[in-house]
């Protein structure tokens, strides 16, 4: 069902970052240079799980829910972008293709995120939503991608490459890192589809729990992946003695950890048939994804 | 008069950056690079111009436009931490201290630059103003900022650097790097002041003047200031073989070229003089900041 409905609902997401920045770039290079990153695909997990959730509750996709998911891909795609920098990690391969900066030059690949960036809050405010909704999914999205969230989680990160960090350091880094976004993807997902107070709190803590699996998981794969399947170079995170789940739990605790994160948002999952209208069918095929 | 509207104001304006940093950053080595930067000062022109207009109309500034104004200064922030960067302009000084990157590195100067660039969205969209207005904002200012607009404007430039553009192609790049959300300052005084379409689009033309104005002021002072006064390297221009209004045109061409915009722009605060409890003093001073 996940499949069909990915298969289905993605292309749309794509299409509406593209089309953003077909319609809204106005220099021919940058254009090249936003497209490119946007292309190189990935898994588009943020974008499914807002889609996943609106659907779940409301089974009503429209054009906004597009434009919300392609948003948020565009920020994490930026986030992309300048991680790979030179200054940042340095990383040549990405999706099995050259890095931005590789294609592009420093200077535009830094362009292009500042681009992408800011044109997801132009998506946004440029829905047809109701302005209530537009200004919250704009205020959640910027704290989550900004200096308390992605932004921050990024600058935690880098620091704690120089040095040993403790599993609660290394799970607040994570939680700000990579946890911020896909939470809100849980959250945007049910404010498109009108949910109350309460289910947007069990979306929250949904995304908390993904958010923790989906980094434990990125860990392991970088032990026990291989480069073919990932797209990416692995075993970078030892080369550059970071701090991860594997080193600090070993492979079989980091295995647990991420059992025991997936156990947790099968159980919101379980609370979430209380609310009206809602089909936890996709949901639960979208926890599988998230483990080993 | 505008001495000291600007003595009494613009530290508002100053304190809503800090606070938000302050408030709003979860790492501290972060906090610190973005609040150099915002403490780095520089004349505050967009700000200012976002609050005379506000005042000009309505003679009444309140929180709101603090925070608008804030969150357009902390855009104009993050871009001279990227365009300082090495892949960029590769300056190592900006008004008249070390640059971002040189005092941080490079890694946490392009998040620094991304962190005050969401942190900017996240400012308009926890304003109390209506949520219509917070929306309209959100929209102009990440149009006006991104890749139809400064950072298109700032790709063009970089392209020019490696040749020679004639002098409406000039225009059309400095359109979009500084004129954009120079425009944007006007503009988004006009919505804070709650005034009509007509006076929107004034303000938009005004806006149109004053930023080409600026743009050819900045390249004179680059061929006829002195490091002392500007706070930076002068000579710049010449020596990277940059496309400037003084190259194009000639000191005293540039200088006919600056008088007309101005020219113009005192035109249009003449048209606005129609419009309901409009007060062009303080205008008419701000026009004279840009003249040589």
């Amino acid at each position: 069902m996940l499949q069909s409905f990915r298969a289905k609902e993605l292309p749309k997401v794509e299409e509406a970052m593209l089309t953003f920045i077909e319609e809204h770039t106005s220099n021919q290079s940058l254009a090249e240079s936003m497209a490119y990153s946007v292309k190189a695909g990935g898994k588009r997990i943020r974008p499914l799980i807002v889609l996943t959730t609106a659907a779940s509750f409301s089974n009503s996709i429209d054009v906004n829910t597009y434009h919300v998911a392609a948003a948020l891909e565009m920020i994490h795609t930026y986030s992309l972008i300048h991680d790979d920098l030179p200054a940042m990690d340095d990383d040549d391969l990405r999706r099995g293709k050259p890095t931005n900066h590789k294609v592009f030059g420093e200077a535009l690949a830094i362009l292009a995120g500042d681009g992408l960036l800011t044109g997801a809050f132009q998506l946004v405010s440029e829905t047809s939503l109701e302005s209530d909704k537009q200004v919250l999914l704009v205020q959640l999205l910027a704290k989550a991608a900004g200096s308390e969230g992605m932004v921050a989680g990024q600058a935690g990160d880098m620091a704690a490459e120089k040095q040993q960090v403790s599993l609660e350091e290394l799970m607040a880094i994570h939680r700000a890192k990579t946890g911020a976004l896909l939470t809100y993807a849980f959250v945007a997902g049910g404010i498109l589809a009108n949910q109350t107070d309460y289910v947007i709190e069990q979306l929250q803590k949904l995304g908390e729990h993904i958010g923790l699996a989906f980094q434990i998981r990125d860990d392991l794969l970088d032990v026990v992946g291989t480069t073919e399947e990932l797209g990416k170079n692995v075993g970078q995170d030892a080369k550059q003695e970071k701090s991860t789940y594997p080193a600090l739990l070993g492979v079989s605790g980091a295995k647990e950890a991420l059992q025991k994160e997936l156990d947790q948002a099968t159980q919101v999952i379980e609370e979430l048939k209380e609310a009206e209208d809602f089909d936890s069918g996709l949901f639960q095929e979208l926890i599988r994804l998230f483990a080993l």
